[in-house]
């Protein structure tokens, strides 16, 4: 049976889950999950459901519509695995994360290829048989590099651009060709240490926790809407080296369980936040 | 404006929300929280809504009844700070902590009596001016001493006993009065260590984390269900002494936290298990 | 038997560890705990010994003088309860904390009093019968007020200053006098959210964990060495007040084991970091 | 240069780490880093050195047993990469993980081979390169199958055998002759949920939070001392095969902690406890 999901997202008001609810009833699906929650401090409702049966996706849409105060936004998806394009630079460690977690059936998603500016990550796509592109930087601007990044990218028509450890910043046209689908790993609980060697600069104020943020990328850097993140305790023991070791396990663990999130289509965008409705 | 929580559990089946919702608005209720959950493993269905606004209760049930499926437990409740009656041992740290939640307004419960088999926490029950009664075990029989302690406690009719490190075991006759309704802080994480000595026991297993389990008591030792846990790094440096003080604040935050779900009427029994709506 | 706790700091060098054990045990005292680092960023020696028995204090620190390497930091203390005077505003729940730590003889200090600009926290003194002083602000100037706080300070010689949620900034004058030595609990993860509101600023930014920080006071807001450091997860559905009232216990907690860590003299202020031997 | 690790346990006595640095100081070697540890409950002093330096080791040994208490147990170990066996049966999360890291040279280890009684993982192994041997069990008896194992495993003289969700009971016989060198992966914080499907368990219990255990096998069944351990929440939402999907990264993430932590030569088993020095 076709599995679904519908987000919603539009003004509160007074019996919104009972309308919505109620044309869901009257469609005949069958709710298999329900969340709502309502951000009060902008008076907006949440809503996703999961249901499965038929459904004439079109008109549940205009029926939702009009029962939904104007503004609303409404999506309804069928539940699938997304197309994805990985960039990563030299470390491989959130790469390989994700390469074992698709051979094992386990990312929800199809991964159409990686591309590096470095050739290293070559040999371990070529264990599991995933395409890997070689883009190097060479004597290319900038600019150049980024459009020939782009023109590979686009042969995949991915859903979502997943940013493996991409040591380059991307610039703002690139990013608005993807908004709120281009998803980065950051190896600092933001906002703290944003930029370079985040774990160079933990070392240097001495914090007693480090960790790791994922993040939609937005045109500025390191600020876009959190999705996921973890910490693990550090002390003065441990050199910018050893805490780059330890690292490694939580951003790549902190970048699955974002793309988890993101792929089952739980994670809604509220401007500057990420609403999660799981 | 009145405040309520209803909380309903019943078989689950298609269009529940939608009936239930639908009642709610027709009664003219603000909903301000809604949260539902099926337990697939028994298709039990759980609902908590937070509403405000006045209400016929009787007829809000009756409407309910009929609309749910025979066999559904339906509540319907004021919120209000409950009247709970505390018991403690020798050991302070916990009934210090609820004593300074409960001057700073933030227990969400009146604490009619304290009541000891020690005198050594008085003292500190003065210092919040809340009555303290020591009631010695000397030569009473274990049944004598539990007769005297329920004597005194009914004077307070409580809607919770909580058993703020109270290190003697309840008969299940004295239980029984009190369905789901104490609450113990047991210190570890259950069901590793039941009864003696936990962290002694903790240390001799060498285990690596230690914790607290907050627990609705039944007629067997420990092992009702629990409603909060939470654990905290130990090593091979930490004796049995060390850990027991550690522990202290790990058992203080996991029984507040307890309280807290429970006097906010979020936290359902289940069998052996506890649906927290939260 | 007398305890003392001895605290050296010096270049790094070979066989550091073999010289300075050998002048204990040439003194005949009994090394309890005994714990080394090297930090090997700027090659500095760290040692932290806990030895029993009777030392003539000024020849250990002569003999170990000699034994070590130009511009060594060498410190012989008695274990002993530091003196410790609290500020706070308005918020009590670390302040409680502390009093009730106190009074279970768990805080290692005796507070010499507690002083605020608010007059809320009085009562909360006088139940554990600890001196509260009211030093309004009024019409001073901030120079004024610092001074009349400072005048009151000096009387009970503090070995510590401890700010409790004290919400004013104190002039690097002030800090000049006390180096290494007032202790303040902020409200987030530092080097996140300095300044005002973290609470809010956590919110704005949408992070997933929110956390608190205890550090030692220098002339930059909230910039100084970091203790202790504890987060917990957080998400969408808490408002900066929610968020507030979970954090309290985060933050009385961190507090709590700055405060313990370095009245055990286990914490060496190394440049802008801390370097805690436990 | 070489790179070594002593380890040394005795009877705790007066001038140890005296006695044991000048030793080191005098053959000339350059230590940088050292640990002690005394478990007070059984009066054992514990320390791990590690030098760099040319050693004659004899001498050393004989010069350390001459100068510490009867009975002293002394290791000098040059520091090199450890042979390992893993067994596994079909889950393939943690010998995944393995096989990763020990293609980014992190494992710290060789791989001699993967044994497994199912031959699914098959495919893994030869994406990695690494010899994997099916020992399927059909009609063999425990005691047979065991043997056909031994004799196997025997071929690649490992130092470790990593036991990667390998879900047979080895006999007390086989384990005896790997005395601590058999490491497990348990699926739950031990002790809780010994035996068969702890999430299952976990999950009837109601608990909170749930874990995993790394732990040396001896011949009494998830009862070996333990090496590792961690948590992460859980609550009524969470089916037992939700709870195995999640815990199949704390899993992974406490094995390698465990295998890393061995394979520096940092754990002592003391009794039923280990010392671990880091």
């Amino acid at each position: 049976m076709e599995k679904y999901s519908s987000l919603i997202s539009c003004k509160d008001e007074k019996g919104l889950i009972h309308r919505i609810t109620k044309i869901f009833s009257d469609e005949g699906v069958n709710i298999t999950e329900n969340l709502e929650f309502v951000d009060h401090s902008s008076a907006t409702f949440f809503m996703r459901t999961e249901f499965t049966g038929l459904i004439d996706q079109q008109r549940a849409l205009s029926l939702l519509q009009a029962a939904l105060p104007g503004g609303a936004e409404i999506e309804i998806r069928k539940q699938a695995s997304k197309r994805i394009v990985i960039y990563v630079s030299d470390e491989p460690h959130c790469l390989g994360d994700l390469l074992l977690r698709h051979s094992f059936g386990q990312l929800n998603a199809e991964i159409g290829a990686v591309l590096s500016q470095h050739g290293n990550c070559q040999r371990l796509c070529e264990r599991f048989e995933i395409p890997f592109f070689h883009v190097p930087v060479n004597k290319l601007s900038r600019e150049s590099h980024e459009a020939e990044m782009l023109r590979m990218t686009s042969q995949f028509s991915p859903d979502y651009l997943v940013l493996a450890r991409y040591m380059r910043i991307l610039s703002g046209d690139f990013v608005a060709r993807f908004p709120n689908r281009i998803i980065n790993i950051h190896h600092s609980f933001l906002p703290a240490f944003v930029g370079k060697n985040p774990y160079e600069q933990a070392f240097d104020r001495g914090v007693k926790v480090m960790g790791a943020t994922a993040h939609f990328v937005n045109h500025i850097l390191d600020d876009g809407p959190i999705i996921t993140q973890a910490v693990v305790p550090t002390d003065h023991s441990q050199s910018p080296l050893q805490m780059a070791k330890i690292g490694q396990d939580v951003e790549r663990l902190v970048l699955a369980q974002a793309l988890e999130l993101v792929f089952e289509d739980r994670v809604i965008v509220h401007g500057r936040r990420t609403i999660i409705l799981q």
